[in-house]
């Protein structure tokens, strides 16, 4: 069933799915890590496997926030449509193979008035480059399908196995659309499960995507972890940054101050 | 300047030299991490770079430990000279490339008793096929030198620089050998930085060494990881477990109570 949900993030509005295409924490992590590095040079992001087009929205409102904090700085007013005016240098497209969740992210894009910033695209990540030009990207991002195929129980809705399971795309197919997609220097940003590190790295360093930053999430700050937030950057040197753990709950059910400031503004509320 | 330390762990004695070949925590670390998982079907585990041999020196006394444990459990006696009753089935070999430390490494091993169990071969890592046959080894272990060559400052004197900088041998000639080194299934520890990480993984992974077990060691609760701990297994099938952090210190100067428990038997005692 289809619902809209308002985030804290800059009040945008999105269209869920409860059966379905509804993003979870760790598209809201993705987003957060890769907007840390957003640079006045960047001018086109593009996120794979979009879904519902929920981390194009999550970083155009954290852009928007960081512009509005900079105006507030030099002690301007923000203006009053920041969507129109202040994205101008930067485009998001968005890529999704099913229908449906195409759909959805464009009807989520029109409903925030973000046509001019966020373009979805339907199309396999395996084919991009029929739709997208090559170097075209300074920023990738990506939430893919986390297992390996033919690996576990499927989820019952054939959507979401999509979503979850690598059955239309698999790790090596979506390290060659980003590694082709970027420009020299770009920047490659991943969540993913701690269990497939190793061959993310490897197909990472075989795709010269050189890996920068690791992030691990761990449930709690005893605990193993249980996602992993990757930076990579093409035709970079060596030389990786394992940063302090992201721990999420601080007792239970209780945020972490961390947390709750990269969530809380995030967190739906249902209409 | 030589000392004669007696380390808690089997009450062994090591030589060290206060200017160079001295061990340090990730030696005690790594003999640790590799210990856990020695079955009873370990035959031969090959330590490369063994520096002054405190890596087969504190794993030989893990193994005592956990024999006299069993011992106990079963209601007999341990035997009064464990050294030269209990490790008939485990041969340990150390291989290092600087005279001075074989040579103290092997004065190490005289010291204990130990002849029987370690042997110290001087040999270059990129020869070692010339004294120690393919597939020979069950477990091979290694403190490799951390620092590319050419990075950073040299330390002073050219020995310590031998074994902290890759002047000698380099990640690649140390995953090679161990490689080469390993039956199949046979299992790899390493200890290292996490800048490194990147590198490690495309080695192990190129070699057929796959990553199977990772842990990172972090100084404090909510600092970035300062050393990995790794383990590889040759010929095996993907699916890696990072485990949860190792915290070295749970206050100012105070180790956490699982460090105290691994470093705490390893402490060298001055005679």
């Amino acid at each position: 069933m289809e619902k809209i949900e308002t985030l804290h993030a800059g009040n945008f509005r999105i269209i869920q799915d409860t059966e379905k295409f509804r993003f979870g924490i760790d598209a809201v992590l993705l987003a957060d890590f890769a907007s840390a590095k957003l640079s006045p040079k960047t001018s086109h992001v593009v996120d794979l496997c979009t879904g519902n087009g929920i981390v194009p929205l999550l970083m155009t409102a954290k852009l928007l926030e960081r512009r509005e904090l900079h105006a507030q700085a030099q002690g301007e007013t923000p203006p009053k449509k920041p969507q129109e005016t202040a994205l101008q240098s930067v485009r998001f497209t968005g890529v999704e193979i099913q229908h449906d969740a195409v759909d959805m992210a464009r009807r989520s894009v029109a409903l925030n008035n973000l046509q001019n910033s966020i373009e979805i695209i339907e199309c396999d990540i395996k084919c991009v480059f029929s739709v997208l030009q090559k170097n075209c990207a300074d920023v990738v991002t990506v939430n893919p399908p986390y297992m390996p195929f033919a690996h576990g129980k499927k989820c019952p809705s054939t959507d979401l196995a999509i979503a979850r399971h690598e059955m239309l795309c698999n790790l090596e197919d979506v390290v060659v659309a980003a590694a082709g997609l970027l420009n020299s220097n770009g920047l490659f940003y991943m969540i993913h499960r701690p269990e497939r590190l190793a061959e993310i790295m490897e197909s990472l360093v075989r795709n010269r995507l050189e890996p920068k930053r690791l992030r691990f999430i761990h449930p709690y700050a005893d605990a193993a972890p249980t996602m992993v937030l990757i930076e990579a950057k093409k035709c970079a040197a060596h030389g990786l940054v394992v940063e302090k753990p992201l721990v999420v709950y601080s007792g239970k059910k209780i945020y972490s101050p961390e947390m709750e400031q990269i969530y809380g503004r995030a967190e739906p509320k249902c209409e």
